[in-house]
């Protein structure tokens, strides 16, 4: 962890220039060393068991895999890096085209993914296409934490935001998100995450989910939210 | 961060048990040497300067430092744990109290505080108790990345949540975020979250902020909040 964390920050630096006063990163972690250096590190799939996952996760897992085998599900494999072709969205997309392009190069990470096993988001999502919906298995660590005990909203708000926007095969951006925060999720629990794709209009994607127990029995929350085509004309659905 | 990432999961696995087929967890790295063993670490403020703080960061902390020396604003502490004080409330709300408890004292820390300085939240909220209105500085690091050199829509529903919740000085549950957001945030730039209360109706309470950048003159997002207060009748306005 604090080989990468050590990346992260010597990247942004050689982008922004280090903060006045900063202290010089040691000597010892030079670039060649840090955790992803190797193509093997980068391209690791993290939607995938490691130990931290409870019993219930790992059922749940085995079942949607079962589900994968007829081809109507597919599980999404995760990567802490995107990729190339959103790489390239956001670069045509937005106004700062070289931050983009040295942000990617630099291989900053996704947010998601920036935990050790088991302390932040551990999730994988399994899409239907043809029902044009996910599942999005979720079980949050103890450094996502909110109040005693229980995962921080802000948490769940991000878990929320990435189960809908994997509805769609599409480069895309959030533009609305509506949260109702039901009842307190416990820390480390598992949740269910089912997202949907309600309506296209042109560009505007409209999307809905709820986020239950392992046992359906407890609503968590629901959500809505309208996200933004980034090249409609690029790729279609 | 690897000894307090070791720390957290220790104290989850104490609380709910070890996964099965989790590795044992290295002999040492006891409780005793963890990096929260001592009240000096525990009771740190998080909200001051550091090194990774940008140049525009420091001078806007600054300049609210200055507003602060006649009573009218305040700098309100940040830690990585909640007080005695939200535990106690959450141990009443909430259905499991023993969880609760245990958690508050393994110290597993708060979501936004679990970066090293410069990685994750940087963040430091001022309060106008009069006006009913804070303002929260954030700069928001590399660990925090959606879209390649942009800051996660997650990572910012959770400032906009924290910044809501500090408009008011009592124990409180978010219940809806309403988050519209209309520009990307490009990564580690700093943004500035003012927050108001705009109505109280009984434990309900109806709040609202927008985002945006230091000269003002970008707008980021804007969005609303209902929040429900814990225990109103221990606890005044």
């Amino acid at each position: 962890m604090l080989r990468s964390c050590t990346a992260g920050l010597r990247s942004l630096w050689a982008l922004r220039g280090r903060p006045e006063g900063a202290p010089r990163l040691s000597t010892d972690l030079q670039p060649a060393r840090r955790l992803f250096s190797t193509e093997k590190v980068i391209h690791k799939d993290w939607a995938l068991p490691n130990p931290s996952w409870s019993k219930d996760f790992k059922l749940l897992f085995d079942q949607f895999m079962k589900k994968c085998e007829d081809g109507s599900w597919e599980r999404l494999p995760s990567y802490k890096h995107r990729s190339t072709q959103e790489s390239e969205d956001s670069k045509t997309n937005f106004f700062d085209p070289k931050l983009v392009e040295e942000e990617r190069l630099s291989q900053v990470q996704l947010f998601t993914r920036s935990f050790e096993d088991g302390l932040g988001f551990e999730y994988v999502i399994f899409k239907n296409n043809d029902e044009k919906r996910t599942v999005c298995l979720f079980q949050g660590g103890p450094y996502l934490q909110g109040i005693p005990g229980l995962l921080h909203g802000g948490a769940m708000a991000t878990m929320i935001d990435i189960a809908l926007g994997s509805c769609t095969g599409e480069a895309i951006m959030t533009a609305n998100l509506n949260i109702n925060f039901k009842r307190p999720v416990p820390l480390c629990s598992v949740v269910v995450i089912n997202s949907q794709l309600d309506k296209l209009e042109g560009r505007k994607l409209f999307l809905s989910c709820n986020v239950r127990s392992v046992d359906e029995k407890t609503l968590y929350s629901e959500a809505t939210g309208l996200f933004i085509k980034l090249n409609p004309e690029k790729r279609s659905t």
